[in-house]
């Protein structure tokens, strides 16, 4: 309940950080292109089978560090319905290694369709009298811009299934401001959002006191991440931003509670191509993600000290 | 440019509405589950099977009446990926019958993440030297909330390649005022989201006047339908909630410019389990979505006039 499961992970690896899996076919080293390629041609099969094996790859090297892992739908829907199949594909992988999945669709919609995709990213689904699990994400981060009849529909499912979601509320890209700053009355739409994030999680509260609706919150708005903190004291935060984008280790401090929790930081470029830095080898692309992993959790561990 | 096309179609077809294929599997005839699970088993693959079949029958009673379809990916998620490739499928399908096709999947994101959106549903990908179309779609639903950033990823794509998009402004359901009803100083969240797709579409104007970034704005409000459509003469509005959330023919006419144009009307359910009311045979079920295509087209026609 409540996103324990994580916390506990968190705790265990002695590492908030969450990796993000968005292969672009421009991320993914050349022999894996090439061996894929030569099994299916290029093709939407060919990229998808080589985003898999990249990710694969990936995961057998991040899976003792990180905690969990976060594959963004975008990049596997580029290429087509081959692309989401890489995607379930690599979240059964990631489960089988033990991560926690954090799938990053920003999905909404209402009622029975918001239902749908409650069942598709973090239950199951009948077929006559068999059931399957369409994904099997363990959270799934989502829009609330529909108000509560985007969210309710989820939470039955986070209460039964001990999953989680995670709300968009003060996103880390530079015209965030547009609306989430705007003010309604003496708030601005992001601590609306927030507000309405702590109240939808009331009933699915865990043992770290967290529940089961945590809240998107940029590490490029390190004051605002401050604010929320302590405004919603319920909510976990997933914070994209940080390395690509600006964020830096001093700025995800705010997102943190006392003992450490409270936050898990995401980083996908700086992790996935950490072998296009420095002097790797592309077939040690794995080995490369490894020491940037390391890297950013002893360099968050170091700015939470 | 601009969404002429829709305009076109609308004005030819005289039926300013758009069909909404949400295939739940409880929606399909006993009949195509059948011979469905005869082939497939019932797995994933059998109900995909069984959703692309029932979707054909869909789409051939309705191609000479509709201008539109709007698949809701929630529905083909939930089957996992072998319900992406019947939307996949489906689309397709609908392409060869003349339709435009609007994917409604309420996409969000930002800067690469929401150009890779933008390749998956709008436009191209390439893999190596060969490129792909991997979905296909015409117009995709998208959200605003993380601004500017979230939307320009698209408009290079909707002007090269004659595409649109929805962003939701007011939408139909009954929570959609917890923030879109808000007030930011003198105006509402949602008057703000309208007049921000008012300027993000500046520069893709087409013949009709309206621009290819269109707004999702509810049947169920006629009062807000009314003052978008003077507030935002560009602005092209794709009305749900009509017909089972409760908006009748009087509530969409605000949505309406002089010309009957600036709106399509959704329908899904109505049309596509229409068999299930009166007395049809199971059998007859494009036939009776047909019929009901139909109904709405001429009530709609009649309370315009």
């Amino acid at each position: 309940m409540g996103f324990d499961r994580l916390c506990e992970a968190i705790l265990e690896k002695k590492n908030p950080t969450v990796a993000g899996l968005d292969p672009k076919l421009a991320f993914v080293p050349n022999f894996i292109k090439e061996e894929s390629f030569k099994k299916f041609g290029n093709t939407l099969e060919g990229a998808a089978d080589a985003l898999l094996t990249f990710n694969k790859g990936l995961i057998d090297a991040l899976c003792d560090i990180v905690p969990a892992v976060k594959p963004q739908c975008a990049y596997y829907e580029m290429y087509g319905w081959q692309g989401v199949k890489a995607l379930h594909d690599t979240i059964a992988y990631a489960k089988e290694k033990g991560l926690f999945v954090i799938t990053d669709g920003k999905r909404n919609d209402i009622g029975t369709t918001m239902e749908a995709y409650a069942a598709a990213h973090l239950g199951e689904v009948e077929v006559d009298d068999a059931a399957f699990a369409p994904f099997g994400g363990d959270a799934l981060t989502v829009n609330g811009y529909l108000g509560s009849d985007g969210i309710h529909p989820l939470l039955p499912i986070c209460k039964e299934k001990d999953k989680g979601i995670f709300v968009l509320v003060k996103t880390s890209n530079p015209s965030s401001g547009e609306l989430q700053d705007k003010m309604i009355a003496e708030e601005t739409v992001y601590r609306t959002m927030g507000d309405m994030c702590e109240q939808w999680g009331e009933d699915t509260r865990g043992a770290y006191g967290y529940s089961a609706v945590g809240a998107v919150v940029g590490a490029t708005y390190p004051a605002q991440l401050g604010e929320l903190r302590k405004a919603l004291p319920h909510t976990l935060f997933l914070v994209p931003g940080y390395g690509a984008q600006g964020g830096g280790a001093q700025d995800v401090v705010p997102a943190f509670d006392a003992r450490g929790l409270g936050a898990i930081v995401n980083s996908s470029r700086a992790i996935m191509c950490a072998y296009k830095k420095g002097d790797w080898q592309e077939e040690d692309y794995a080995k490369a993600a490894r020491a940037e992993a390391i890297r950013m959790r002893d360099e968050i561990a170091a700015a939470l000290k």
